[in-house]
């Protein structure tokens, strides 16, 4: 059995001069005297005093950046400042140490696309680090808002059949002979011998299935991995990623922009008051890279100042028709300095969506009732015939971060709409059916989670907040 | 803005009279008076009193099993036994009727397989809501579990292009011209064309990454969905399956062993103290079902009787050595009884698992220390050179819950027992690299997460354990 202290709660020990054992990863070494441990419970380092003449020179030489070693000693108060206590060396075990000549990493930075290349590495690292750690305090915050509240966590499936959403171009999944698979009579792929008796692919949302869960358990949520299989070789996409998509049974499109507001406060909230050290590091390290920015470049606030300004106001919340209005009358649409036209019935561009979140409102906007005609089938029409009752929230820096709509509960209303959107009744007769059968008002939204790791970390590439990210051409690990 | 009051909550308020909004479906309607009313919220009922001269006929006929309807009236105390308060309806709003001539589900009981194949309905039924609200408080525990004592969870890759660790049956992923997909000279097919640029599958286990977390945060855990594509047709197999994954460094196969006894008893406590009610129902459930059955048929315990006694007691701990010995030694071994044969050197068989959980030790055991003939290459091998620091733990009725291992950290041991193994050192370079630079001992474990929802809820198929099943031909949804 190892017994071993972790780093961040014995920090806040008083230096009682008690003989401790910790175990961690070189962070630094200076001068063949003062040790620098990180153990990863934390950004905290623990700094070790060797005295060098009480230990044999192998060990010694042994102890370099990112070697990962044992040490028992003596806690007592630091002289030097910034930590409380500091350990006095009396044994070390040297676990396994980096030859530098070849280990990948090195003490000075290396740029994100190596590290990512090196992603068994990247954890390492001071930045990577926190930003795993940010995104693990952003998914606990998820499931604890939601049991909190008496939302049940339900797991959609993955692999899935249903063809009908349209949401995104698809992975397909077989367990068919690819070189020489099964044909029908007429000559095509035969999925019916395929390990499902069918085509199937992975899932691009939750949300219908959801709807079966809200529509019987009252509120529930997914958290899972979705997928698109789309040529994009962005800072924005992945082709797997996590989403987060509650249903409510019993709301509307107002209860529905209320819960998306509170909860996305609550995730926020819950990085400021728990991981402070983790988002001082990420906001100093943006300060760092932007220096040599011009000012008109560089962020308008830093990272703590921006998450503390999101939850400290009321999101801005307009309508679609009011968003056309007033881009209309904007300085840059007066300009001409838009790229893409503005009229009611086109949908908002990322230009549209940055002027309307940094320059107008400085702040989140919620914009609702959008004109039916990009929007899904299955959202609730609303009495004007035109619009639907659907809302995005947008973010500085990152556009869109949550997509929700009421759904459309009455039968016939959603029947037209799926004749109209072109989608086959077929496939979704089950989903029509949860209109038959003792239905209600209902709503739900999606949240990208990388969308919001991405918002509370400051990085500026979706593949730096996903441990393994997939991408075209790109599926190492 | 909708506005209601949640039952389970609305249940523990005194009755003072008050007008309150409530909203959920029929469970039952009594006399054209008495309805039951659920929510969701949890297995509670409201009963609500419909005086039939304050409603038209029209709402009083909509009112069935299962409709829809929302109820405004005075909160009283109840007159009857169970329930502390009830409502004296004085509106009614039926949301969404259920004509009883063309719904599937019937107020009687269904059969498992009815409903599984109404699977948009089937949590509607009390049974399946208590099932998944289990399946949540799980899953709820797992999460505080881990954050409570400073472990970070980690999105390990659902689709991989590592191919190497041989777990099982994969399922390919691929966008690819499934009719004529594009050829080498070879004329094989042209995996470089694919999306990612070769083939890629679905995840088998999380863990190889995972030790990437813990050798750089110190302890992580995964949980996601994981994939077999293997054609069992059985009551324990899924194609489709979450998993939990701990993995922590500085960390030998007794620090393994202890985290885990600890975990599985703090998930089983989350429910006890938490989710009384629903498991009060599924106990008497299968009471029920049991009553007809021969006494040596039915569980030797009532449900929550066994929960109880699984988190009292410590676990039995052996070596699969001393296991070996004590079938050996045991009644049905000696009579001939097990159809698998016993000898040092094979796996230990489900007949003789449950012996020893279910007639010898009568609780849960741990065996460690298995032959590394047949296990992964990625298990410590111990100082007698056949055995591997393995351990599995048996539960009874579910039989191996959770399997885990120290990992082999030594590099030149690791490199020897690839080659022993056939794996191909090319694939897993970087998983060599987590030894030659940093490396220390490091273990962890998996926990097959629907084997526990079944332990918990007493289900006796998988499929009912999990929202949308998937398995061979079966992937509706």
């Amino acid at each position: 059995m190892i017994h071993r202290r972790e780093i961040r709660p014995l920090l806040q020990h008083p230096p009682t001069g008690e003989t401790v054992t910790v175990m961690g990863w070189v962070r630094a070494w200076r001068g063949n005297r003062f040790m620098v441990l990180g153990d990863g419970s934390g950004p905290e380092t623990l700094q070790i005093v060797v005295n060098g003449e009480d230990f044999d020179e192998d060990t010694i030489r042994a102890i370099g950046f990112h070697a990962c070693v044992g040490v028992t000693g003596e806690l007592v108060a630091s002289q030097g400042s910034g930590q409380s206590v500091e350990v006095i060396a009396k044994e070390i075990t040297v676990f396994g140490g980096t030859d530098l000549s070849t280990y990948p990493l090195q003490a000075k930075s290396q740029t994100m696309e190596f590290l990512r290349d090196n992603a068994q590495f990247r954890m390492r690292t001071n930045t990577m680090a926190a930003v795993f750690r940010l995104r693990h305090a952003l998914a606990f915050a998820v499931n604890k808002y939601f049991n909190d509240r008496n939302f049940y966590y339900l797991h959609t499936p993955i692999i899935t059949g249903n063809d009908a959403e349209g949401a995104g171009e698809m992975f397909r999944v077989t367990t068919l002979d690819p070189h020489d698979p099964p044909r029908t009579e007429e000559g095509t792929v035969d999925y019916g011998q395929d390990f499902f008796g069918k085509g199937t692919h992975l899932t691009v949302s939750g949300q219908l299935q959801a709807e079966i869960g809200a529509l019987a358990m009252g509120k529930v949520y997914t958290f899972g991995p979705t997928f698109r299989a789309e040529n994009s070789h962005t800072t924005r996409h992945l082709s797997e990623f996590w989403m987060i998509e509650p249903e409510i049974a019993f709301a509307d499109i107002d209860n529905d922009m209320d819960l998306a507001e509170d909860f996305l406060k609550y995730l926020i909230n819950h990085c400021l008051d728990n991981y402070r050290a983790d988002l001082e590091f990420l906001d100093e390290r943006i300060q760092q890279s932007e220096k040599n920015l011009k000012a008109d470049l560089r962020r308008p606030m830093g990272l703590i100042e921006m998450l503390e300004f999101t939850v400290k106001d009321d999101f801005a919340r307009i309508t679609y028709t009011e968003a056309i209005d007033l881009i209309q009358r904007s300085k840059p649409y007066k300009k001409k300095k838009f790229e893409f036209p503005v009229e009611w019935g086109t949908d908002l561009q990322a230009e549209h969506e940055r002027w309307l979140v940094e320059k107008h409102f400085k702040k989140p906007v919620i914009v609702r009732d959008y004109p039916k005609d990009f929007k899904a089938f299955y959202m609730r029409l609303n009495d004007d015939n035109k619009t639907v009752a659907a809302m995005d929230i947008l973010f500085p820096f990152i556009g869109e971060m949550v997509g929700g709509s009421q759904r459309e509960e009455r039968e016939d209303v959603l029947r037209q709409r799926m004749q109209e959107m072109d989608v086959h009744e077929d496939a979704l007769a089950w989903y029509l059916q949860l209109r038959t059968f003792g239905g209600c008002p209902h709503a739900g939204f999606g949240l990208g989670f990388e969308r919001m790791v991405m918002f509370v970390t400051g990085m500026g590439n979706i593949r730096d907040v996903i441990p393994f990210p997939r991408a075209p051409k790109s599926a190492d690990f």
